[in-house]
């Protein structure tokens, strides 16, 4: 199944999607007792999912706005850098410089903060007077529907609700100057979310297309099946002592190609629309200003 | 005024304190039409301040638990790294091995997770399984209560609500293997917070002492005029491009006299207590086991 949050009659509502006939349900409607948004959603679906099976014509999805599934998520997203072996190098001389150069030893992981979340309607905004180096970063992200600690690789996937896809949008500069990222990556609008939330049943996340446009030029373009740590392992690393709730985000990391790994660097100018698509799930369009 | 967050009569409560008389007054007696928790008090607190005057005595504080004054933050907290140069020094070959060299160049921020908060009557777990480097850093931390995005540093303090103290305890070996500090400072309950606010009118927390024992030894000392960025500095730059809203938390940084810091290493071990105090706060006293 697929959950978007729609704007909708100025009523902001958690909503199921059949994004081939263009249509939803808002879910107030299908269940009369859920009066929740999307985290409440993700906490109680096991109760929920039965009763999702609507036997009548959706509205039309074109009457609605899509906002980010979760408007705001219930804490920092948890973030993971240099994921994928070709990203690796090409930042490897400036992002990952002081870093420990085996790739394969344990995964980079920072958060962003909640607040900047906007939906793929939103227009990104450059923080002009402090960063000149804002870049574009698609990542597959996966929502937690399972509490758990020290969870294991063979278990990790049961505990995923669902996937969708993120910008990781990065001050460079900002980024590098703290050495700790989450600053440089937690600018208001930073976070660009959506369209929607494919339910893990759906999607073999581990093995699919994550593809990034800056206004119509293909950037980057690989597969998760190239990840250097799979899905299961950043689970595994993320709950490791620290107990994972129903609606924590974890971004898996981007592809090579990002803007500052071009020569000369290309970073994001006021007017660009940066659009990815992640097969099986869809596209998140945001333009930047 | 001081605030804290207590159970007494087995309810949750915020409550304002006497710390001298060591006597308790529930907010909702004071204040007839409140009833939220202490991020509630923080948002409202420029309209409630003046209802919060007891005019009878209060209840035994003895009589009950301290908790955390802000027992589940509302994101991720802010928290510095390397903010005294004493302490910048002791782990110049560790911790700070590839950081830039020069201390005054920008702060390094992180941030750990809300639900690792625990209070002042409360255990902190050591990981055995995870890790065998469990540290201490002993914090004033302050809390946001005006929102405000690129504030100055001139009107920074105003945005202060108040202050208290937090060790954020460090897994060491974790910190260091991933890079980015925000898991090895995030396992559970590894924020030990309270015992109370201190609104700012009352403190000046930028001349303060900050003190930390281990076992009644003594191990870090140090005055907050010895910050390598100040308390207005540090507001600066978490606001620089990313809004900052009331009940948000920066902890500012520990003092030199970290167990690792130490010849060899003396990390904590089951049965540790760890005591701060910061003068004008109060003491945080917590066992690891």
């Amino acid at each position: 199944m697929k959950f978007a949050t729609l704007k909708y009659q100025d009523i902001i509502r958690p909503c199921l999607i059949d994004s081939d006939k263009e249509q939803f349900w808002p879910l107030a409607d299908l269940i009369k007792e859920f009066n929740g948004d999307m985290n409440q959603l993700v906490l109680e679906y096991s109760q929920l999912s039965a009763h999702l099976a609507p036997d009548a014509q959706g509205r039309p999805l074109v009457e609605a706005t899509i906002l980010a599934p979760i408007p705001r998520p219930r804490r920092n997203i948890f973030c993971v850098g240099r994921n994928y072996h070709a990203h690796a190098k090409e930042l490897s001389e400036t992002v990952f410089r002081d870093s420990n150069k085996k790739t394969d030893s344990w995964p980079i992981v920072f958060t962003k903060v909640p607040e900047c979340v906007v939906g793929p309607n939103d227009q990104v905004t450059l923080p002009a007077d402090i960063s000149s180096q804002i870049d574009y970063e698609a990542e597959l992200a996966l929502i937690i529907g399972k509490e758990g600690k020290n969870i294991s690789r063979e278990n990790a996937l049961s505990h995923v609700f669902g996937y969708t896809i993120v910008n990781d949008v990065t001050a460079r500069d900002v980024q590098m100057r703290h050495q700790q990222w989450d600053l440089g990556k937690s600018f208001d609008t930073f976070c660009p979310m959506g369209p929607w939330i494919v339910t893990a049943d759906e999607l073999d996340a581990t093995n699919t297309q994550v593809r990034c446009w800056v206004n119509d030029q293909l950037r980057q373009e690989a597969s998760t099946t190239d990840l250097i740590f799979d899905l299961p392992s950043l689970i595994e690393t993320c709950s490791r002592g620290i107990t994972l709730y129903p609606g924590d985000i974890i971004a898996t990391g981007t592809p090579a190609g990002v803007g500052m790994g071009m020569t000369p660097p290309q970073y994001l100018r006021s007017g660009d629309t940066v659009r990815i698509e992640i097969d099986g799930i869809g596209t998140l369009s945001n333009r930047f200003a």
